[in-house]
């Protein structure tokens, strides 16, 4: 299910070639999750992208943004909704147009609903994540790194990739966040260390702590990821994946208590949004 | 004037909003220069679009490249070629399809003739280069570090950016390849520290030893590239942009000897190019 210029549209859709989202991969998207025909945790997925075109400098409007998102999320129980926002047309060359007109449009399909707390093994990338760009803590429309690291983990039996920043540190999977139990306590990497600031992530530095779960959000060595007591991945379709396997560092399959009392905060905060 | 489908088309085109190429910058573009008609270099922008394909892992028909260029090409007589190519639509998520059917257009706009050989000031980026990459060698969609480090450039009163890579040695330009003139000799750092394969910097590689100009391709520091006796650019579209800044270094306007004889080089290749 598609939405477009203000209405559900199938096929093709009449589009502007000078887009700078597809010219220049000049825009970012979302990945939200949407349980019968409504958008989980949507004012953190709407804030997020109209936060994410300030940072590459230009205003995109909310409703907008709003209107596509709803449209599409009754296409299933349990639907996989992507919004995506360009900077718009703009002429030839790589400065921005002075005014700005972005695109909006949202697409959704049925989200495998398997997918939510399925254990993932990670294989660590040779490709970094490159914190000293503000695409890093963006999700923007240049997504080919992740595309690759996702095609060689895959190619050698892995589920997804491990990104390490340019220093060598741990940043985040390939398409969600990472966190490790360390001492009974959750330690994930800043968003400084080239990390998106995920939604679920959010929900969890805020939650936790009144679970009695500190949260630490500090730089983190593969090493110490590896001697973690538990590793898990979180993002807005998944929720939160225990990693069962990090390269050759592998964990056992019964769940870690920690990673349990967060799967069950995470599941109760889901509940709750859409009461 | 754009080539899209087989055709010339004028303004908006029937487009697959599935495309990997507008959803995650999967995909590149080439930027040539037409002169009355005719491509420079245009096997050398054909091959090197064919093998970024193969580099991101798809095939692409080098025949309709050829077609999408040509047909554009006479839009001025000093004209800007852009060919853009994608991977195509695929299924959701970053998977790419098994059997891509990838998307070629082109435009083409006149080139500012005053663009050649005109000098540059660069700035020094904060984002750095990410040759731990793929992408970093290749001119794919996902653009917006050159898009945001040319804006910070500009601001300043810069022309454009110059990238280190992640370990903080010279990479490129903005829009360009990067030579110093040490002692006479050429110097430009090999592709693997995060530098596209430029069509310009190809030729110097191949020629201008046999007039006397060794070229080393090797790893450069910043402090090397600011002390240089003189430092340029290259691109497809400018040739040649003497560097008259970096940061607070600044070159006299006088022109170097060595510069000015890679400079009639190129400018004797693209005649013979045309003739």
């Amino acid at each position: 299910m598609l939405w477009y210029d203000g209405r559900i549209v199938e096929g093709p859709v009449p589009f502007d070639l000078a887009d700078r989202g597809l010219l220049l991969g000049d825009g970012m998207f979302d990945t939200a999750l949407a349980l019968d025909g409504r958008i989980v945790f949507e004012a953190a997925h709407v804030a997020r992208l109209v936060a994410a075109a300030e940072t590459l400098g230009f205003l995109v409007d909310a409703r907008v943004i709003i209107e596509a998102m709803r449209a599409v999320a009754g296409a299933a129980p349990r639907a996989a909704v992507r919004t995506t926002v360009t900077r718009g047309a703009g002429p030839r060359g790589i400065a921005p147009p002075a005014e700005p007109r972005p695109l909006v449009f949202a697409s959704a399909a049925a989200a495998n609903p398997g997918f939510a707390y399925a254990s993932l093994r990670l294989q660590v990338s040779t490709i970094a994540r490159n914190e000293t760009s503000p695409a890093s803590r963006t999700k923007t429309l240049g997504y080919l790194d992740a595309v690759l690291a996702a095609h060689a983990a895959r190619a050698e039996g892995f589920d997804e990739a491990l990104f390490l920043n340019t220093r060598g540190r741990v940043a985040c999977a390939g398409t969600g966040n990472v966190f490790a139990v360390i001492d009974r306590q959750l330690v994930t990497p800043p968003v400084e260390e080239g990390v998106l600031a995920g939604i679920v992530r959010a929900l969890l530095l805020e939650q936790a702590p009144s679970l009695g779960l500190p949260v630490q959000e500090r730089a983190l060595s593969l090493d110490e990821l590896r001697q973690a007591q538990a590793v898990f991945v979180t993002n807005s379709l998944r929720l939160l994946s225990p990693v069962a396997a990090i390269g050759d560092r592998s964990w056992p399959d019964d769940e870690d208590v920690t990673t349990a009392r967060c799967r069950e905060l995470i599941a109760r905060a889901v509940a709750a949004a859409q009461a």
